[in-house]
C-alpha cells in the first residue's frame, strides 16, 4: 500500500474540502493507495502522538459543500520554524524539518500534497530540496498568486463581499448615508475591486493605489450635488493614503485595520464637512465572514481539478512542482518559480480601467 | 379624489416596500384613492419645498423584493421635536406639528399610514390626539413589540445573523477558534437568542439576562476539555455583564458597543487564561448588514398583510389604531397601548428554555 | 441506562435533523439516557437484522444545517401495513405492530419518539392504543395539521418557492411571457398561497378555490390591456378546475399533476386566444428543489424547540401526546386530537383576502 | 450630440442589465454621446411606432443587480427575416434590413452595440457588411462561443444548477432515491459538466458524449453494491443514447426534452431491474429557472467589462468587431472569426478528466 499525506496550511479557505475530495476519490480509483491527513497543517505530525486521520471516500461524502478544512489548518509557525517557549518565557523558534522527514519516512508515506498559500509553499520548496516527494497546491483567497490565473476560494469572497454590498446599498439609500465596507486584502486589492464592480460602489481603495482623501471627497460632492446623498465605499483592509503605511502591528490583525487606522471615515467625514457636505458615515467590517460557508460553484469546480491534477501527479513524481490553472488547462509548475512572483493589482490593468470607466474612484 | 400619505420612519427594515406596494395596490382597487408618499419621514411635509411623491402601481411595481424603503427615511427628530440649529451653535428643537397637520389639509391629504416603530407610533398617537386621521403599521426589526406577534424584517435579521454563524461555524472550527459575532438587539434580545439556537452556537448573551463572564468561561472549558477546541458566541449589541451597563453613548451607535465595551472577546480571554487554555478569540460585527438586502418571503408577506390591512382601515375609517398580526389573523388594536408595552426576552420563557436545552449558555 | 428510539417518517422535510440534534443534545443533559435511531422510519425495527443506530452529541454535530434525515425515511407502508408479495407476484400487507413492539422490549426501548405526518401519527396513535409509550413530533412541509400554528419545513418551502418566482420574473418580463410555476400541494394550497404573495404573482391556483379558466384569463387580459405583458401563476399540485378533481393515479406522485392534467397553460393559451391575446407561456415544475437543501432559520428554531420539548415529555412521561406550536409556546397536544383535524386554506381567511388585496386572482 | 443605439437578442440572461450599465455609464463621461435602447432587441426599431428608449444613469441605476434585460428581448425572426403571415394564414418572412439601416439614420444613431448569440453575431456581421457601423458583445448562457474564454449568465445558471443538486441530495439520500436533474444545453454540455463536478453528481449525460444506459446502470449498480442507495444524474436537454438524436421538434422547446424523449429515468430504472436493483427514481427539469434571478458576482463583473469595452471600441471607431475575454485581458475579436467557432465540450479535456477522476460515468 502506497501512501499520500495531505496538510491544508495558513488561514482556511472555501474549497479546501474539495481539494482533499478530490484527492481521495481519485486515489480510490489506483488500486494500491492510501490517503492521509496530517491534522492542523503539519503540526499534526510533529505532535506527541501524532495526530493523523485515514481519508477514505466515506469520510470525504459531501464536504465539498462545506467551507473550513476537515483537516484543520494552522498560520503559525511550520516545520522550520517551530514555535518554543524559551526559559525567560519568551517565545523562539527550532527547526524541526529533519525529524518530520523522518517521522514521515516512519509513517510510510510516499508523497506528500501540501495545500496552501505562499508561506506553506515556500515550506514545500525548503522540504523539497531536502528530498521530500513533495507537490503544492496554491491557496490563496486573496487572489494574489501570478503563477495560477485564480485560485479556489477568491470567487467565494468576492461573492460574499459582493453580497455586502448589496445588502448596504439598500440601507444607504434609505437613509442617505455613506457606508464604508472593509474588506479583506492587506497587500493585495483584488477583492475590493472586484466587489466595487459587481456591487456598484462608488469609491474603491486598495493597496495597490494609495488614496488622497480629497480626491474621494471631490467624487462624493459631485454625486451629492446631482442630488444623490448616498454612497457606498469599498475598503481593502491594507488601503493606505498617499504618503502612508500600515504599523506592522495593524497588519497583523484580520480586519479592523482601517478602522484603527484612524478611519476613512472620520478623514472622510472632515474632508466632505469642507465642503458643506454634513455626510452620514458607518463603517461596517466583513471580517471573517469572508472565509467562511458554503464554496460558490466555481470554486468548488476549480478546487475539484487542482485536487485530481495533484493526486495524478503524485502518480507521475513530478515533485517540487504545484498545480496552477491556465484558462482551460490544469498544469504545473515549478514550486520555486510559484512563490517568487506576487500578484497585485497593476493600476492600468483592465479591471481598473473598468472600475474608472463606470464612475468608480480610487481617490487617485 | 381622496388621498392616502404614507410616511415611513426609524431605522429602515426589510419589507418595508411591501407594505408600500401593499397599500398601493390595495387602493389601485377602489374608484376614488390616490397614494402619495411622504419624502424621508414626515421631513417632507414640513421641508421647503415640501418633497412628496404619487405612488401609482408603476412606481411600486416590484419593489417588494428590495429591502430598504423606496421614500426614505429618518430617525432624527419628528414633527414634534423638529432640530434647529440654536444661535450659540448648538441644537434645540421646536415643535412643528400643527403646522404640519395644516400642510396636510392644504395638500387634501384625508388620511396618513405611518409605518414606524415605537418612537414614531408615539407621534402617531400624539398626532391622534390632535385629530389627524392617521392609522399605524407596527415596524421594528428587534421583535420589541408586544401588541404583535411578529413585525416584518425580524425574520430577515434573524435569517442574516444565522447565516453569519453558519460562515463563522467552518473558519472556527478549522482554526480551533472562538468567534464572537455582535448581532442588532440594543434592549431586546431576540436575534441573537434566535440566531444562536438556528445557527448552533455555544453562548448567547442578550441584554435581558446579565452574564457572569466566569460562567461563559466555565461553558467553554467544559467543551474544550471534551475535545472540541472551537465555539460560537453570539452576543447581542446590548448585553450587559451582571451589575454593567452600557453608557448612553455607546448605546447610541449601531454596532460595536460590546467591541468598545472593553470586549466580551478580551475578558472571555483572560478567564479562560485562569482555567488554562489559551483560546483564539476574533471578533465580527454584523452591523448594518443585518438591515439591508432581499427581505425572506415571511416577512415580505406579513409586510404584504399589514398593507392590505391597513388601507383597509382608512376605508373603515378607524384611526388612532394599528396594523397588529395574531396568527392566523391580522388584527388593529388601539396606538394607545401598542406603544407602552415593550416585548423583552422573559428568561423563563420557551425559547430560552430551548436555547439551554441544546445546552447553549447564557452566562446567567 | 434509559433508551428513546426516534424515527423519521413520510417525505422527507427540512428541519427533521435539527428535531433529531435536540432530542439527542437534550437526552445529554440527562445522566442516563441514551438516544437510538431507527433507519429509514420504523422499517429499521421490523427489518433482519434490525437496523439502528446510537445517536450522540457527535453524530449529531452540525446537522441542523443539512435537509434530509440522517436517520433516513420511507413513505411506503408502516408497521401495521407492511407490504408483502403474494405468491401471485402482486403486492399485499400484513400487521406486524406486534412484533414491532416485542422487538422494541427486546432492545431496551423505554420511549418512542415518532416525527412524522398525519399517516404517522395516525400510526403513533394505534401503537400508543397498543401500550407503547410513544411521543409525536408534527412534520408536514404543506402546513396541513391545524393542532399546530406552523411545523418547521414549510418557511424553507415558501422560501424556495418565492426564490423560483423572484427568478422567473425577470426572464418573464424580459421576454413578454406568462410563466407557470407548479409548486407542492395536493390537497392544501398553502405553499402556493404564500409563494404567490411573497414573489408577487398574477395568479395562484389551489385545490381548495376550483379555478374557472375564463377568470384566470380575464385577469391576464385586462393586464396585457393595460401595456404588461408578463404574468406568473403559482399553481398548487392539487388545483383543480371548478367541476374537475384528480385522478387517483394523477395525485400519487410528486410534481407533473396540472402538466399531465391537460396542462393549465395549454387551455390558458387556448381561453386567451379568444379575447385575440397571443401569450408565449411556459411551464416549470418545482417538484423535489422544495424539500432539500438548508432549513432556514426559522424552521431549524421551530425544529429544535420541538425535538426539546419531546425530549422533557419523554421524562414526564407525557405519552399518546403530541408537540405542537401555539404562539408563542411549545405545548403537548393528545395524538388523538391532533390527527383529525386537516388544516386547509379557508377561502374567506386573511390570506386569502391579502392575496385578493394585492390583486392576485384564483380564477373564482 | 452621438447616438448609440443597445439592443438585446436572444434568449436572456443574467448579466445583460450589467452590460447596459455599464455602457451608459462609461458614455456619460463623454461630454457628447446618448446611449438609446432599442425594445425587444431590433424589433424596437422596426414597429411602428418605432419603439425606443433613451437610457441615462437614473434608468440604469441599480440595474445590474437584476437578472434579464430592462429593454427586453426577443428569439424570433430579426430585421433579414421579419415573420409575416402570408394570405393562406401561413408564416413566411422577409428582409426589413435595409428598411432598419434607413430609419437608423433616421434617428440620428452613430453606432450600434448588439448584444447576442450567436445568431444575434451573425446578423450583426451582415449589417456590418451593408455598412452599419456596428459591434458586438457575445451573451450565451450555455457557454458555447471559442472566441471568448467565458460569457456573463454562465457562471450563473451553473451556481443555480449547482445548488439545485445540493437540495436534491439531501432527499436523495433520506429516500434513498435516484434523481435525475435536466439542466440546458442542447447542443453544448458545459452547465451539466460543471453542476455535476460542483454538486458531486455521480452521472453526467452530454450532448458531446453519446450515453450507453447500460454503462450508466453499471455505475449505480457498483454504488448500490458498496451499499450507498442514492444518486443524483445531472442530464443536459440534449444529452442522446449512443446512436439517438433530438428530433427538431423535441429540441425546439426549453427543457423537457429529455422526459420527452422517454425518459432517461425509465430506461435507467428498466436496466437496473435486470441488474435486480428496484431504484426509486425521480425526475427534475430546472428549466427557466437557471436563466432568472441576481446574476452571481462573476458575471456582474464581466458583464461590466463588456459594456465599458464595447463603448470605447464605439470611440475607436473598430466596428464589425466583436468584445471578447481572454484572461486577463478583455480584447477585440473580428465578428466573422466569432460566430464561426462553436464551443463544444470536448471529450479529452481537463474537466471531463477531472469529473472521471472524481468518478463521474458519462454513459461512455
Amino acid at each position: 500500500m502506497k501512501r499520500v499525506l495531505v496538510a491544508t496550511g495558513g488561514g482556511d479557505c472555501p474549497g479546501l474540502n474539495a481539494v482533499i475530495r478530490a484527492i481521495v476519490k481519485r486515489a480510490a480509483q489506483e488500486r494500491d493507495w492510501e490517503v492521509i491527513g496530517s491534522i492542523s497543517s503539519f503540526d499534526g505530525i510533529l505532535r506527541e502522538p501524532t495526530e493523523i486521520r485515514v481519508l477514505d471516500e466515506r469520510s470525504v461524502a459531501g464536504i465539498h459543500v462545506q467551507g473550513g478544512t476537515i483537516i484543520g489548518t494552522t498560520n503559525k509557525g511550520g516545520p522550520f520554524a517551530w514555535p518554543v517557549k524559551n526559559k525567560d518565557g519568551s517565545w523562539g523558534s527550532v527547526d524541526r524539518s529533519d525529524e518530520m522527514i523522518r517521522k514521515l519516512q516512519y509513517l510510510g508515506i510516499d508523497a506528500v500534497i501540501s495545500i496552501g498559500g505562499d508561506g506553506s509553499q515556500k515550506i514545500s520548496q525548503a522540504l523539497y530540496e531536502k528530498g521530500l516527494n513533495i507537490i503544492g497546491v496554491p491557496k490563496t483567497i486573496d487572489n494574489d498568486l501570478s503563477a495560477t490565473d485564480f485560485t479556489f476560494g477568491f470567487q467565494t469572497a468576492v461573492q460574499i463581499a459582493t453580497e455586502a454590498v448589496d445588502k448596504l446599498v439598500t440601507t444607504a439609500a434609505s437613509h442617505n448615508r455613506v457606508l464604508i465596507l472593509e474588506v479583506m486584502g492587506r497587500y493585495a486589492g483584488w477583492i475590493a475591486l472586484h466587489a466595487a464592480i459587481a456591487g456598484g460602489a462608488e469609491v474603491c481603495l486598495i493597496p495597490e493605489i494609495p488614496y488622497d482623501i480629497k480626491k474621494v471627497a471631490e467624487k462624493l460632492s459631485s454625486r451629492f450635488n446631482k442630488g444623490k446623498g448616498h454612497a457606498i465605499c469599498v475598503v481593502a483592509e491594507g488601503a493606505v493614503p498617499v504618503g502612508g503605511s500600515l504599523t506592522s502591528e495593524e497588519s497583523s490583525e484580520v480586519g479592523y485595520a482601517n478602522l484603527r487606522l484612524g478611519g476613512v471615515a472620520r478623514k472622510l467625514e472632515m474632508e466632505l464637512k469642507k465642503s458643506g457636505f454634513e455626510a452620514d458615515m458607518r463603517e461596517t467590517v466583513l471580517g471573517h465572514l469572508q472565509r467562511g460557508g458554503i464554496p460558490v460553484a466555481y470554486d468548488r469546480i476549480l478546487a475539484t481539478q487542482f485536487g485530481v491534477k495533484a493526486f495524478e501527479m503524485v502518480l507521475e513524481g513530478r515533485f517540487g512542482e504545484m498545480v496552477a490553472y491556465r484558462h482551460p488547462d490544469i498544469i504545473a509548475v515549478p514550486l520555486v518559480d510559484a512563490v517568487n512572483r506576487p500578484n497585485f493589482v497593476d493600476p492600468g490593468c483592465d479591471l481598473v480601467r473598468t472600475a474608472k470607466g463606470v464612475g468608480i474612484s480610487f481617490g487617485d
